[in-house]
């Protein structure tokens, strides 16, 4: 029966930690590398109501996207929300893995798992930011193609329903939709490469004001899908990837989590 | 009859500049000291649409909140569209003054007028960033307090109508609303401190996941009310103060400017 | 009965963390605020051994000089030592306490515990690094006087019996004793001050060779008291100091921890 | 018949960007990409005088040696010298293209014409900063040989005619002149690299204190030939590339602009 | 009879080194405390040439303004000219004492010397740069006035004469003289400061062509007195100062140190 | 015969530079490069008692490990220790070269021979700091095996007794020796990389408490063997590798240095 360590070592893998951003935490970040597994949580974040579920279902790990640890620990104390989790994992026995700009940046990954969404097949990267050891490069946004142009308003409902997200925010660059950049979670600052690419619209999340006052300067279609939406589609990817090397776990996508946000 | 430096004079009076951040570039930044102003556009931005109602009104100045320039220019040119902006303004004799951290942070400034909207009396300021000569503390973000408790249902309604905004987003913190802080435009990063506060709302905007993940594991309720609409309520404020020192100019509020973000 | 956050607020008090070196980790580093304390071991250090003793007598406190965590922890696993020891305690619901250049500064510290220790009545601060609210300086490192000059060799031998030390490591200077400095633990760089201040000898650990060369050009007498030796000295001052604020405790120094370093 | 960006592009190739020092700013630094250029003017560098000489002669675009936007802009109002002239230019339709350090470091540039005037024979760089593609090593400063052996004094008389200087400055090291460095406008700091390489004699200008004390020790005959006498030389060289590119502009040298400083 | 220590003692009193500017290195650089001192060479600087003549004066100190040992030394060896000098100052036995900027600084130092050579009356600081025990301000750069307004070019002839240079490098302002600022040795960068300060004039040495350009655009006279000629004005006083504290002192300017650049 | 500059250079060839590290400084660092040498002193350090011996014996050479400057001088005066050694240096003739870093890592240097000295066959390199020419990496610290596993306290005693320490410190890991990592000198932080490349014994000097510390629980043996015991093991390789090269050379072992340390 496979342990935590075997998992992060498959992770390590088909999801090498290598394609991580520099700044960024991943892989096994709490727990205990010898504790055999049996049921694991896949969630896209590890919050108190995912560690709750994990408890009731008796799981001995949770895959995360988002890292649980991300700024270092100066204490792990009951005093504040970071270290109540950690302490909590650890009195349950639970572990933590955690893939997160290098899921993204994966094959397969969230970009990829995006544009599959959003309906488009992926042609190329937008900015790669390495290169694999064989030199093949990689990177996060992708940019993809729509099988023929689509009507914007058309394209905007879609999305919503296909990213079953409660809103979007956007702005209108009165052209129909046909060459497509995307990024998962927030990517506002790959705008201007997107639009160099000679891409029309632009699916991304957490914007800010000056991404949408440049877009409309720029005829750009700007879509903000929402940060959980545009990467909560990885999830059933993830959960494949884990039976994949162990075909004898019970995964679980998350039931507890979901889109934070609301809109009115 | 006033000329720009006049104007400017007097705003550096009523909205002094050493009450910007310090990163931030305000004051007179393109056009002609001694041009005589009849006709003031007052406006968030100046986008090319601000720029030809200006022209179309025979305008000799364009008040904005955002500054025209904030990156400096390292050439003039119609190459771009900060370049075109500059010399179209220069060709049509329209000069351009800038009020913006240091109109966040004034009394009567942004953050008042946002307040006033909300319908709340402002009780105090939530993270000073200056002290006036007098040692008066001054700083951008509010606190204040509703007559009584509403319904955050109730007041999510409310403030979208008063905002005149598409949407909103939000989390819902499971709190009746009292005691509010808001910060018009980008304020997220200050979200923890209005928690510490003791507020049980808060108001601002461009908010990105991780906000709205922690808002809702600290029971708050966060509303982001869109960047222009949080900060456009200051518009007509501005057109008062302009006319307060210069009664005999004709001061348009901009009608070619509105909020850019769509909502689905 | 007192809980974790009433002794941390005690030390608080008494000895104050901004009495610290600004690089330094102190406070209540691992643990539950609310848990209720009947046990605590007092500790130079948090080694395993004293994690051992501490589940053996059902401690639920350990309360040690240097921080458990110095070097803020990106992961909290069982495959490092650092975090197997973070673990252990959070399963056995042991917190931990850490005081550390803090009670080295503190008056009644590591370092008036050290110079009474080596028979001298304290005359004053070597180098005063901050200053209490009232403006009073503090600092680290003693000056001291004996009562009256003692013959190099003897003071040498009285004090490694003192300390409790396998051995010491030493230049003899070529004058007695009377004018001392001490700074308890590795407090080499501050070698040069305590000649300035007219010391005849100076008594800290972890030298290394220029030191000592330079205290053979100097006439200094230089002794490295060893760093666990100069320090431990606090250990049952540390121990009254929580009995006077909570009287009802069992505290028990360690009896697991001892001088690391051995002598041939 | 070309515009202004027909000649950027041609200047990009003949004298290509990459080619400057990383702190410099060259191109098309302000003006109108698509504007028709009949007439040009060609000047070291672009002062009032020379933009009021353009504006005469009805020029649509001047290209100088010194930028004219060295700092980047804040602001471009006419509050300042800096702003006045992109102001006047804009208001002009004239455009500007500045070659710098590229232009020093160009083969046929600014100091292969000061070898040239200094009688000398090009034989090799004196300290490359760059490669081109190709791998052929660039630089600023280069090294030289008259056909003879000239007496100090006889190349004094003569550099001062040939530079058309008012003055000259310089040390005496007390040797003839045969192998030469040079660097038009402020390379003092060249000087130790010239003696290293073997010169004689070193030509530059904006020389300080320090290198003429220098090269009375090392016994190096050093020439400050002015900084505009130094550089001037390439403008006739200059009018003759553009007409090379573009035979049907007419293209004046600067009458309005010369040598600044005086002698007494 | 005065030893070196004594001399530098003297000087620490009425030249003191906190006048200094913070990279400068003043204060006694090579030689002997305890050495007797009869015969003192005082010299702007301290070249090969001056240490001769001290030699076979048979002097034990020499007082200069520039600093023998700006750059700290790795080495201390015949193969490079600052190793070389001071190794032959020790094995002459003779010390170095350098004033540089507290002299530049003082009352009656380099600039008031300056200035009373220029003719005019000293009437403040152009930029204090520090401030006295008493609060009282001090800096290198001084304002002054004539008794009378002055034509430009009788200024400049009085001036080269005055400063004994053999030549001057100026800028003509188009003005007459009366209200001057003047910095010895490198002084250009507050140039914009007499500007600002109302000054027709500015006196100052190594002038880059930057400032003769901005110059004659501001229609400032601005003169290059040479720094040698600018800086040496103080010598006649150092020699005095050093009597005034020890009359029984051989006190002899240097006659091997002159301008070291020449004009043609 | 040879001169100063002649044994620099064959230092240079035979222990290059390169090898060092970048904080260093090496080579010639006080003296005469055309002096003739018939008497060379060898010592660790250039202590008073070290250069008095240089005088006995009429050096006109020391070779030292520890270079004498390190920081660079500011000043060479008699005020203080640094600046009276080299001033003694000068007027005694005596030339200092200095062979550091360099020496620690060249192949025969002070890591090759502490290994001998501790019984043990050299099998590589801990951690290569660089490569030569021919991309061969070099590196301080060395890896190496016994002919057969000691019993720890059996290689503790023959340890002291070959590096002729007064003392050794030392913590017990509980292992025999056979596996070795030594470092001259102040080696402590390489301890964990001796750990991780499988060494149960580390051997270096100037050893912390941490480093004690975490030996006891990594179970490594770990010596501090003194710094300069650990170091001296190389001088008599210095001394024939300046015969090697000039066998015609009076090459004196200091007799006036020693270990600086005492134990009691």
């Amino acid at each position: 029966m496979a342990n935590v360590k075997d998992i992060r070592d498959y992770f390590e893998q088909v999801v090498p930690s290598y394609m991580k951003f520099d700044f960024d935490n991943v892989g096994m970040l709490v727990g205990f590398c010898d504790a055999e597994v049996r049921t694991v949580v896949v969630s896209l974040d590890i919050t108190d109501a995912v560690i709750e579920e994990a408890e009731e279902i008796c799981a001995q790990l949770i895959v995360s996207h988002h890292p649980l640890l991300f700024d270092p620990l100066k204490r792990v104390t009951d005093n504040d929300p970071k270290g109540r989790k950690v302490i909590r994992l650890i009195q349950d026995g639970i572990s933590a893995i955690c893939l997160h700009t290098n899921l993204d940046t994966a094959e397969g990954g969230v970009n990829d798992c995006l544009m599959e969404t959003l309906g488009a097949r992926v042609t190329g990267l937008l900015d790669p930011h390495g290169a694999h050891p064989d030199g093949t490069p990689y990177g996060v946004s992708r940019l993809g193609e729509l099988a023929a142009p689509v009507e914007f308003q058309d394209f905007l409902v879609r999305t919503k329903q296909r990213l079953h997200s409660g809103g979007l925010r956007y702005v209108d660059g009165g052209r129909p939709v046909f060459r497509i950049a995307c990024c998962g979670g927030a990517g506002g600052n790959d705008m201007w490469k997107a639009v160099d690419a000679g891409c029309d619209t632009y699916v991304t999340a957490d914007l800010k004001y000056d991404h949408f006052l440049s877009a409309k300067e720029l005829g750009l279609n700007l879509i903000d899908g929402d940060h959980f939406c545009t990467e909560n589609v990885v999830i059933p990817h993830l959960k494949q990837l884990l039976l994949s090397g162990f075909p004898e776990l019970d995964v679980r996508i998350s039931r507890a989590h979901h889109q934070t946000v609301q809109f009115i």
